[in-house]
């Protein structure tokens, strides 16, 4: 079973494969690499199951690799400098490919690589966690975190193809699985109502990893976030409500500490809060804000603040995130399930109070 | 007297302005600056001369600045993170607005961060030297040096305004101000055959920097590339004509140390050589060589090769160049006076041979 879906930009489009097995296939990635050079970035989790299979896949090709320490604090400007040096050091061209095989961390930072190299080469991503096939690795935002915020330093730049093998879920831990549920879960709740009563029925068939299923859903979350990105590559109206969470979750990860807790933990949380707030402002009701309480419970995610939470720095990380425009706080919302909204204008009381209570 | 040209590319387009006294008029820069927030970056030669007066005249906005140490040998990775750090540290948001004041190399690394920081945030050119004013201002070729190559790592990011005060050019040495003429004489010969001849008759008034000449003759050049960049923004096709030159003369300035000889110094030989090149294939005459190399000498700039060069490592930069493609050296030569053309299949050893006449 294999899926294709375009994704379109306006410099161009590419095409996104979703399906079992593709790690197999040669003949996808001849399709997508224009030259002989090829450098392969990974961690160092992923690289011992698949370095070896995709290095006899690409024998065709002079292909080099980058080992990079697995986690989120990896996700920094050093380790993107080192694969500069490893592209300029085996003397790689303007035409050379980049493919990212990893999570949201290795395709962020091989994207940024790849967008920053030459001042652009091309990159193929193939996303190995649920959260990075649902989200990170389509789209083209690319980055690092800084000590002051995270993804603070990055570039839009759009891949030439993004390979979603769910094979490569089979290994994957159940608490990133989990956290892969989250992204999707935001994915209907800023754009499809319909997917999210999907969801709710089939929860429990996506934790039992039920390849269709799981194909399906990764299929419903990606048209979205393709859709919506090809309204507005950069960011400038409505990407933004893919943000659902996210302002609330880069503070928590922030505070914590980055890898104390899963992205997606984060931003589970920060659905929650959002709905919250979002029922604060009479847009959605009790029993909406109880549903989508109800799915994260039920995908097996946190829906309350960790317990060591320093709320003061909490505010101060959010009100330093790169959503405030013009130094006021923008929030994404909800106008109900399915329909995200942006929310400039939220009383930081409300904010504050919602905090202590969560 | 002022000059407005503008300058499109796809995503937009951007205004230059040319003139005297442009450093003095406010609404020039209320006009492009769209939140509170201002980063000046600039040198520690510019910055004595301009910054006082600049940050009066930003005294509506929360202005910051960042000075660099002057020089090509700063063009780093290393001071682009300060620029980063900085801009991180004093809270900018994605709506700030960065102001290059300097020469080429604020101004590419100054854009550079401009890129990266959010993902890309507005910035606005001021050059105060000529070889920015005439190249590396226009067209949004931002980066940084790599010990590997030049401007091995950055990002095509286009300027909100370019504000060309040639005031700036009066404490501009001799030496800096010839280096830019050397790109007005590649943009003449890559593109306009009228404007070469413009500046043959004209070499003495702009040497002696007769005001309206060199607007007429800063003008001219810009709006050659202006015009090369609109048809070609990335660098796919024509816009690689503006290298004329540019093969060579990164290997000179690479293998004598960045800083011994001035850009548009090497690229002045470069340019010589590339006429020998070019007539090596028949393609343009011994009369047209003569006059290309007679003005580079009117100009006073080199036309010879530093005597202490080593071919076999300036060959082998070459070949690692990134105007490589698929591992053939690719060259801009001359069809005519006024009509540069990709190259890739000029023999090496013509090469080889003419690297040890000249």
């Amino acid at each position: 079973m294999k899926i294709e879906i375009t994704a379109t930009y306006p410099g161009g489009q590419y095409p996104i494969y979703i399906g079992q097995g593709l790690l197999n296939e040669p003949e996808l990635f001849h399709r997508h690499i224009q030259s002989s050079q090829v450098m392969m970035v990974s961690n160092d989790v992923i690289a011992p199951l698949y370095l070896d299979s995709m290095t006899k896949l690409l024998s065709d090709y002079h292909c080099d690799h980058i080992i990079i320490p697995d986690g989120e604090m990896n996700k920094n400007l050093a380790q993107w400098n080192v694969i500069l040096d490893q592209l300029a050091k085996h003397g790689h061209h303007r035409d050379t490919t980049l493919i990212n095989l990893g999570g949201g961390v290795i395709g962020d930072m091989g994207g940024f690589a790849a967008a920053c190299y030459h001042r652009g080469v091309a990159f193929i991503q193939i996303p190995t966690t649920l959260l990075a096939q649902v989200d990170a690795s389509i789209g083209g935002k690319t980055g690092v975190n800084h000590p002051e915020g995270k993804n603070l330093i990055g570039a839009f730049h759009q891949p030439v193809a993004v390979i979603m093998d769910i094979d490569t879920l089979t290994t994957l831990p159940e608490r990133e699985f989990r956290a892969g549920i989250a992204e999707m879960i935001k994915a209907a709740l800023v754009k499809d109502a319909d997917f999210f009563t999907w969801l709710e029925n089939n929860m429990d068939a996506i934790l039992k990893r039920k390849s269709n299923i799981v194909i399906d859903a990764i299929k419903k979350a990606c048209t979205i976030k393709r859709d919506i990105v090809a309204r507005d590559e950069k960011e400038n109206s409505v990407r933004a409500h893919l943000n659902l969470g996210h302002t609330f979750g880069h503070a928590i990860e922030h505070n914590l500490g980055y890898g104390q807790w899963l992205h997606g933990e984060a931003v589970a949380v920060g659905i929650v809060l959002a709905a919250y707030l979002s029922m604060k402002q009479k847009w959605i009701n009790t029993h909406d804000v109880q549903r989508i309480e109800a799915l994260i419970k039920k995908a097996q995610l946190p829906h309350r603040l960790p317990s060591n939470i320093e709320y003061d720095k909490l505010i101060a990380t959010m009100w330093g995130d790169k959503k405030v425009k013009d130094n006021r706080l923008r929030l994404i919302l909800l106008r109900s399930i399915g329909q995200a909204t942006i929310a400039s204008d939220i009383p930081q009381d409300h904010i504050e109070q919602l905090l202590k209570t969560i």
